[in-house]
């Protein structure tokens, strides 16, 4: 695995339209886009800084991933997701090297790319994804 | 304020040289630097991911800013660190949107740049550092 850069960092937020106001008014970044990931239960904002994407989330379900990480620790950093080439290869690799998959094959995420998570009890606690835009 | 880009993402670990060997032999990437920042109690790990680079941060003390993290949270992401322009006029921006500051004037950070935090109470749970390089 060699990621070519960080595709997004996912935060996860308690109110998307506050959040987006703080991104947009204090650091000037700008929403490209708010998609639902229904699958996720969650609702997606996406500003671009660099070539790193920051992807707010907010929870559109208590029980979904995004309502229990905020329950359990608050708003903050959810995870870091890595561009990568050949994410199939890549994931059996990272398997190989004693890491515990979340996803053992790859799925659809926000815009459309292919994702999988690395759980953060392998990675120094920080719930890792790998994903690739097969569309590139 | 208008960031150029993400300068690094902060992650604080418990050991350094474990955390270094999964970031070199799972995820592929080089540690260029160590370096220890004693005014934050804290010793660094540099890699390189695009225009993006992850700081790995493990505690010299207990009782130092990382130390007592990982004592409430566990290891994880720590911060995010925007790269700007004009850091000062930045600061005073961000000041008068109503932004708690934890630095009210830069200061010295790793790597030489010109550092301050924004306080996570007023970033939506993200403890936000603006950054310079006046080297540059």
């Amino acid at each position: 695995m060699k990621p070519t850069h960080i595709e997004h960092i996912g935060i996860a937020v308690k109110d998307l339209q506050d959040s987006i106001k703080y991104y947009e008014e204090v650091l000037g970044l700008e929403c490209y886009a708010i998609e639902e990931v229904k699958d996720q239960k969650v609702k997606t904002a996406f500003f671009k800084v660099g070539d790193t994407k920051i992807e707010l989330l907010e929870s559109t379900d208590p029980e979904g991933p995004i309502g229990k990480y905020i329950e359990k620790k608050g708003e903050g950093v959810h995870h870091i997701a890595f561009a990568v080439k050949g994410i199939e290869k890549v994931l059996e690799e990272a398997e190989n090297k004693g890491m515990r998959l979340i996803d053992k094959q790859p799925r659809k995420g926000a815009e459309g790319l292919d994702i999988a998570f690395l759980h953060p009890k392998s990675t120094h606690g920080v719930l890792t994804e790998l994903c690739e835009n097969k569309n590139e």
